[in-house]
């Protein structure tokens, strides 16, 4: 930022726990007001506060609905709309005069089943209305308006997808407030050596929240990055301005500096393997019965045994197993056999860097080997690659693979 | 009603002990099944879950926020919003399609300071379309939209408002349920004795509220009368269709069968009065004063003393006193003498068969008389007599003016 420039449009996102209490509220409000005092033009999107969402959960369940159910939409969104009215009172507090802006009044448009909708359009003219009289415009997160005018939500993280789609509209960068200062190359709770992503690529950041970490909502990032809006991820536990984050940004912006970005894992995880068929590999049945019965396949390796016969794989989260394998017996053809395992947990090394990069693979396997860990199952992608091991060996992979790719100095990710 | 003709459209609201818990909202949710099982075509509206506007409020409050402030609106509407949803789930689960209608999405217009809007507008479209759809509307009561676009409310009982202007829109009755079984003839805390009204007259509901009575909001009743809505109140804690309640209809509807139809009070009262100032009597300016200060005046007496000086006083509640006095102790004039009383309480007997009865008023003072109560402040309007007592007085006096109008005998009363 130089001196004598005006510095970009900002929307904050505020979550759950930043907005815990009137005490979290007033917190946030202050590093609003901390950005807001440097003269920029700022618009705030909040969460509802902790527990709200599952406390209103719980009611509208009692009575027969549910996520997914159009009414619950209309119960849930309540959490936010309070939450942006009582961030509006904070912020004017502080001095600087806010309003509570609602999906619905922009509106927000929103398509898709209830409880998981996606945001087709959002109406910037009410937040320019606003930032130009000087009021910071405080939009309910999560919600907005379906076809027919009923109030729909984006699901779990969805107030990301708003604050996104608010930054979109007005021409701003995020900043996305949560309890933690950033991205990190690992969980800090199983290698204490886990250090924070300085920068990092929407692709590498979507491998990441895809895999395992929860900092930000995948569709935020799919979103930020079609819209190229400059995400960061900061600590609303921090002082105002303290918070370093991490900067998500386009591909181009960063150097290639570091071949990874960070180890990811998802613990619950099963396989699922179809030998034989004969010549036709059973993997267009399989697939097609596992989409119809709603599960989810991961990851998926498919190749002749010694025998000749064909082997397929897959992954699927653990809870899905007794569903996933229902379809794999019920499958028609000589000689099947349908295998499975369970008590297993995914790994994935994710960074702009890996593409085309060999020695990646070379080194998880090495590292693997030379721990003395299983390797069930190795998937690649373009910038990422997976490898199942026994649940039991998950923290130990975790640390050897964040310490062989060099994860523990702090310094720009791609 | 007839046996063959269609009953006419039904308004049910549900108050917020009504909807205290999954249990009362699922209890309320078989009344209004039960009256739509008799194939008329029903719309609840409802208040917030007991317990959740102050939950909210202080939560406002405790960021600079409160009632008569608009931010503070949108953080209360969140209430209703949520229990319109979760009613619409039991309704839905009974075996009833319902849908969770906004103020803001019909929508109801409100004008007014923030936390006391009254209802300008509503349009009906929305709530038609449900009805020819066979799906049950719940309105979110006490609130709208204001001229701006944003959430306003209608202040407490603003539910009421909100069913009765429902009710209007779609040519309906309105029950409004709550935690008694009707108006009755005096508190029964105070006078067990006290009896069920079974009819009463708009405009001596209008006054019984006015008086104390806490049953109805006074402006919904209003309302019912300006648009000619059948106004009924009923308990939700009995079995559905048990609740006789109390009905509320035009004048002309009730034939005069008796004279009073119940006793009120209001406790917490005081006396102002000023003595002196000449020929001019000071009460222009002390009214305008008083006005200037926003102390509602209730009872007002003007006289000449014996002396020949003018006397003016007025009754106003206990909590505003200090700012009467102040007012009242600006006043110049010759001989100005300021004397207030306090520990007050207001009695009042009210019922359209007053109309012209001067021996309801001799009633009083016989009844005041042998109890040897001092009557300090007497006065009267069409339809009621009121009367200031001592505050330890009081249980007292309602009892033997409810006794002594005969109101300890179920009948109708108007």
């Amino acid at each position: 930022m130089t001196s004598d420039a005006m510095p970009p449009r900002l929307v904050l996102k505020f979550g759950g726990t930043s907005m815990g209490s009137p005490e979290r509220i007033t917190r946030s409000a202050a590093i609003a007001a901390n950005e807001a005092a440097s003269g920029r033009q700022i618009a705030v999107v909040v969460s509802a506060m902790a527990g709200e969402t599952d406390r209103l959960l719980g009611l509208a369940e009692s009575l027969g609905g549910g996520l997914g159910e159009r009414e619950t939409d209309t119960v849930l969104a309540a959490g936010e709309q309070a939450s942006a009215a009582l961030m509006a009172l904070a912020l004017t507090r502080a001095g600087y005069p806010a309003q509570a802006v609602m999906g619905w009044s922009l509106p927000i448009h929103v398509e898709g089943p209830p409880g998981s909708g996606r945001i087709t359009a959002i109406a910037g003219e009410g937040l320019e209305a606003l930032l130009e009289a000087g009021v910071i415009p405080v939009v309910a997160g999560y919600q907005g308006l379906d076809a027919t005018g009923r109030l729909a939500t984006l699901g779990r993280g969805g107030t990301d997808l708003t604050a996104v789609a608010v930054a979109a509209a007005i021409g701003a960068q995020c900043d996305i407030y949560t309890d933690v200062d950033g991205v990190f190359t690992t969980d800090p709770r199983i290698e204490p050596e886990a250090t924070r992503v300085e920068r990092i690529s929407h692709d590498a950041m979507l491998e990441l929240a895809a895999q395992g970490a929860k900092v930000l909502q995948t569709r935020s990032v799919e979103y930020a990055k079609a819209k190229q809006v400059t995400l960061r991820v900061k600590s609303s536990f921090l002082d105002p301005g303290a918070s370093a984050g991490t900067e998500v940004v386009e591909d181009a912006a960063i150097a290639e500096r570091r071949v990874v970005s960070g180890v990811s894992y998802v613990r619950d995880q099963a396989r699922v393997s179809v030998h034989g068929g004969g010549d036709a590999a059973p993997a267009e049945a399989l697939f097609a019965g596992l989409a119809d019965a709603d599960v989810a396949v991961d990851m998926i390796v498919q190749a002749r045994s010694r025998a000749g016969g064909a082997v397929v794989e897959c992954s699927v989260a653990g809870r899905d197993l007794p569903r996933a394998l229902k379809v794999a017996e019920a499958l028609e053809g000589p000689e099947l056999v349908v295998r499975s395992q369970t008590g297993l947990a995914k790994v994935s090394v994710v960074g702009t860097g890996l593409r085309g990069r060999a020695d990646v693979a070379r080194t998880l396997y090495r590292v693997l080997a030379q721990q003395g860990l299983a390797a069930h199952m190795v998937a690649t992608s373009e910038i990422k690659i997976s490898v199942l091991v026994d649940r039991d060996d998950l923290e130990q992979a975790v640390r050897a693979l964040h310490g062989a790719y060099g994860l523990a100095a702090k310094q720009d990710r791609t």
